[in-house]
């Protein structure tokens, strides 16, 4: 007898959450689906899903890890200076009709970790390049769009290096069916609670309109101060579009936007950090006036400088978010090696590029009106946890008061 | 112990041909490759080929028929009317920058048998005005392109039904190793040897300037009047952008432009034609001035009208295709169901659109210049087979007088 390691019923419903509650796909409305070839069972299903929902044309692009592979062994250098920007102008126009978006994840996270880092960087620049009119749509929120994710083997594999792969699997599904709430009896009920909690956190913070917050916990003695006219957000949101969906499955953080000059302490990161296929261990910062002047890590430590190195705003934060230690992506102990994953799991602080819709009426607020309320800019946005079971945070008003927000890793209200 | 049905040393000479053969990759030359997801053994080793051959980026994409059925079962009506019009503009916008483009067949020939018929018709319809922009550039040679083909299972099935699966991939997969010429030691001078073949018949058929060609066999007498300035061609050819490749692999004919009221006689088919989906067998049709005024078929006879009921062309030849009977294909016996094969195992004559290309500087001709000069226009291009082990040809010169092309299935020369 053999057992399929990802259980298709819970495969289905996750197709069908990530569609009407990641998506919130419109009838008529067409789909660009990007995927690995590795994540197929869930495209098909998605797909399904997509066009149960009244989808005009479901169009799945699926990239392929060992073609990826095969250009780094094959081609010659001044391959990694080109991308496929006809595909993503193409993107751009599918965006422009009001196309939603979905990008499911499931590729090997540590996939590039023994290719020459200085082509992957450059791959990395002239994919990034070509990318920028459809990442613009993406990033304005002009459309619905969501990341969703798939067990895949090859990720499976890194997250449980110790077991076999098919229990390897099945163990990397569980933990991600029970992210995204499909082992529930009605997981869109369960995303509608979910978003309704989410909601009245970042109601009673925005009421707040605090000044700063006061992470303290091991190794950890850190203000941040909030940029002026900041806004959090959390859960589902609605596109300019006018489609209200949920762009990470699974969620779990309220965020907003931190005041670039105004963080000042040191702070230990609780995670290690996976950056490019590169494990970044033991991370402890000290910032003042809003940059970091100090960095350590146990490993990986060039990786560190060199990325807070990448332009003027990659010592600074982007991004303050707030997840309890409750949260069931951290309570299942698992570290995904991905971002998605990894950022709902602990509080957490971003290298880099700010959320311009983290301001009161950040849509209509130039870039220079975002720097001069605190906002950070850069290449780079990076998560990094720096919360757990013992973290404590203190609202700091205006006037100096302080309100509880945070006791030993949970909400203190 | 287990065995592949697909013989990966064979595969990865298959990939090899197709690159360096089918589309002649110059360095930095892109490549859009198209393809089934079953085909992604072959699709792998295409772009470890390419990169080998100094492919700037290579960029699947594939299609999965289970998203095709899922469409079917599920889309709303309006669905069928629609198309990725963003993904054909894209193709366009990379080959006019010169992208080389190879297609990859290899899905179930009759997918969409029991789809509703009409449905599949709008799809088709709206697909072929979306592709328009990208086509052209392909029609009009602008850029180096080549069809390939992956024995996947699902098409090995329909051509094998009496085997199992793995015995009828195997089967399937030799078909093609052998058509494409990879099962010899040095598949690239065999293809030179071949390509050399085919030159060799298409200078010595333009230098006869036919006027006509006069076909006899079983239930067929038929003279095909040649297009006014026609030309012959076969095998490689240069593309605008002077690359020479070798557009389909496997190819066995020559062909050119018939005129497209001067075809008298019948014909009779000698294989059964497969027409999405549906196999039409037993063809015999009568012509008068070039138009088939009589056509009886002993299954699938109402498609056949249907077919020639497209438009006004399609009632008439655009192509008239020589295949000796000792052709490789032909000799395996096998029907497979795909034109790329089927084409390429016997004389054939096509109805619908003519190929500009075929005419004496055809890339210079208005469409007005090539429909005086005889050739045919309309929305279908259908090969169909009419030759076999008993066909004669004659070529009648502008005064009457006959030379022997074929006897006995054989070129006579
Ligand atoms: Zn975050
Ligand atoms: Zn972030
Ligand atoms: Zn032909
Ligand atoms: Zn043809």
């Amino acid at each position: 007898m053999t057992h399929d390691p990802v259980d298709p019923v819970l495969l289905d419903r996750l197709a069908d959450v990530a569609v009407r509650v990641g998506l919130n796909l419109q009838p008529g409305q067409d789909l660009v689906l990007t995927a690995p070839t590795a994540a197929l069972p869930l495209v098909r299903r998605v797909a399904a899903a997509a066009y149960r929902a009244g989808a005009g044309v479901v169009t799945p692009i699926l990239s392929d890890p060992e073609v990826t592979l095969a250009r780094f062994e094959h081609a010659d250098d001044a391959s990694f200076d080109q991308a496929a920007g006809w595909l993503y102008d193409g993107m751009a126009q599918a965006y422009a009709a009001n196309a939603a978006r979905m990008a499911i994840v499931g590729d090997d996270p540590m996939l590039l970790a023994e290719q020459d880092a200085d082509r992957a960087a450059r791959a990395n620049r002239a994919n990034s390049a070509a990318y920028r009119p459809a990442l613009e749509k993406i990033a304005n929120f002009d459309i619905n769009w969501t990341i969703a994710s798939y067990p895949s083997v090859d990720w499976a594999r890194r997250v449980f290096p110790d077991l076999p792969d098919e229990d390897a699997q099945a163990r990397l599904a569980e933990a991600i069916f029970a992210a995204s709430r499909v082992d529930t009896a009605d997981p869109i009920a369960a995303w509608e609670a979910h978003n309704a909690a989410l909601r009245s956190r970042t109601e009673w913070l925005n009421a707040q309109a605090f000044a700063a917050l006061h992470f303290t916990g091991p190794g950890t003695d850190l203000t941040v101060g909030l940029a002026d006219g900041h806004e959090w957000h959390g859960g589902a949101s609605q596109a300019q579009n006018g489609v209200v969906c949920n762009p990470n499955l699974p969620t779990e953080e309220v965020f907003t936007t931190p005041h670039a000059a105004r963080v000042e302490g040191h702070a230990r990161a609780t995670k290690p950090l996976s950056h490019q296929g590169t494990l970044i261990e033991d991370i402890s910062v000290r910032f003042e006036k809003g940059r970091i002047v100090e960095a350590t890590a146990s490993r990986g430590e060039s990786v560190l400088r060199k990325l807070l190195e990448t332009d003027e705003g990659a010592a600074r934060l982007g991004e303050v978010a707030l997840v309890p230690h409750s949260s069931p992506i951290s309570q299942s102990g698992v570290l995904f090696y991905n971002t998605l994953y990894d950022e709902n799991a602990a509080c957490h602080i971003a290298l880099g590029q700010c959320y311009s819709k983290c301001f009161r009426n950040g849509a209509d607020l130039t870039p220079e009106q975002v720097a001069e309320q605190g906002g950070n800019s850069s290449m780079i946005h990076v998560d990094w946890m720096i919360g757990g079971a013992e973290t404590d945070i203190d609202g700091i008003t205006e006037n100096g008061d302080r309100v509880p927000v945070f006791r030993q890793g949970e909400w203190a209200q």
